[in-house]
């Protein structure tokens, strides 16, 4: 039988939400430390990374408890990055998901903390993990590595910050784009085929599936903060225009971004078709990630 | 024959200080995100805790190449812990070392992201290192995790922050040093023990070791702030008293302080007697702790 992904999302959220508070209460630290990541961790969103690394395990048909602790692992790195990226000198946001951003609630030094806190601790949990072998946590923490930091994520978002208020080529905005949001989002797929003894030859062909879905899926926030509707996203919708942020539909027209968004997606598919698995549950994702209203 | 200390001290540091700036030049990074992180990792410093991982290799004489990379990734960790600690949010410190701290020529934004960069960064040497085995790689991570996050230096600098200017007790200002400041020190002695294949009875002895050392260290920095040679030490004497700080000498007086580090000395250097091997660099090492004047 196969799984819908509506199902799937629900069920594995639920799994997600109760795990991870589990690692932050058996930490001996100070209490408002605690309660400050554990804060962040609690406000919610859709979990995408983290379901995404258990979907790996499903498509490969072994068991999910081998990417629990690298699923939360990845969460709290997401959640790290949105912590530090709220601060005041950076993006300086008040909300979050509707909620006051962590720095608001806790001030900006234990923001710093909370965020340094989520960030180490999250490697803890990957080489820690009873279940997988001692080889694929080296390499799936070497992955994580590649994509949270310099030559990743924190990379992303300095060329982001270096970008601001720059009229960027579509070469320009790709290089944020995929640093920024794709290698994170195809960290939890690499992950997860590492972790489910995934062939290589598979695990190759699905970092090019999510090279394309994490490019997708930031056309798509595009698209979003123009034709979105606010109590759908939780936030307001323009603030790119606002922020004369260079995005897909600035440069491509909106017709052009939609287009761009749907080859990426066909690409994606197409990859998917190669694998030596069936992968229903990753192909209602590219259509998730293309028609997403937030 | 036996080696100074002194002049393990000197090759030693030159050692790091030439692997660490490789690590980073090969990074595919913004060059901006690279210059911060060199900056930070260049402004000097004893090398203390690299150096230790070192030392425990030559005391188990074991190659040293089993240890250079968790050593520039111990030393990346304070790096970033330095960078954050300066933030306008922290201590909002302008001078490190005698030169500009991190955020005063780059910006806060990109010090912070710096300190991301490092943090995440240190991992990665760790596990793709070729020489330890994957089980010791595995076990050196968790072993850092546990120094560095929450649960270690990030727990003891909320600790701190939130005793400022309190009327601290012992037991409360031991646990500050002990978490932000010793547990790092003592992975340094840990991990170069681990990586050195020590006996596991020694390992446990050398974690009492490395208590002992880490307060030691932190009392004679108390006591530099009072008795210290401004020009010698790099910043300025007397800020514990100015910022109403809790240090040893507070509590204990200069007298009882000094005993006390005495006491952590003497302590020290019996573990040292009941080691299965000859210790002499790490006798040195109390020694040099004991009567450091920077």
């Amino acid at each position: 039988m196969t799984i819908q992904l509506n199902d799937f999302l629900v069920s594995r959220k639920q799994i997600i939400e109760k795990a991870m508070p589990e690692y932050i209460e058996k930490l001996q630290a100070p209490k408002t430390l605690k309660d400050a990541m554990q804060y962040s961790l609690e406000a919610g969103g859709k979990r995408l990374r983290p379901i995404l690394v258990l979907a790996l395990l499903h498509t490969y048909k072994q068991t999910e408890k081998l990417g629990i602790a690298t699923a939360c692992a990845v969460e709290m790195i997401h959640t790290y990055s949105l912590i530090h990226d709220d601060l005041p000198c950076m993006d300086d946001d008040d909300l979050r998901r509707g909620k006051p951003t962590n720095h608001k609630v806790f001030g900006e030094a234990m923001a710093v903390l909370a965020g340094d806190g989520l960030l180490t601790q999250s490697f803890s949990l990957i080489v820690n993990d009873p279940y997988p072998s001692s080889e694929n946590k080296l390499r799936v923490v070497s992955e994580l590595v590649k994509a949270a930091g310099a030559e990743g994520m924190v990379g992303g978002q300095v060329a982001d910050m270096e970008g601001e208020a720059k009229n960027l080529t579509l070469e320009e905005l790709q290089y944020i784009h995929e640093n920024k949001t794709a290698k994170l989002l195809g960290f939890s797929i690499i992950s997860g085929a590492i972790l489910a003894r995934a062939p290589e030859e598979d695990i190759e062909k699905l970092r090019q599936y999510a090279y394309h879905l994490g490019i997708a899926f930031q056309i798509r926030d595009d698209i979003l903060d123009i034709e979105g509707n606010e109590d759908v996203i939780g936030k307001p919708v323009g603030s790119d225009t606002t922020n004369e942020k260079t995005t897909y539909p600035s440069i491509l027209t909106m017709q052009g971004a939609k287009e761009k968004l749907n080859d990426h997606i066909d690409h994606a598919k197409t990859i998917l078709n190669s694998l030596s698995v069936h992968s229903n549950l990753l192909v209602q994702m590219c259509d998730l990630i293309a028609n997403r209203d937030h």
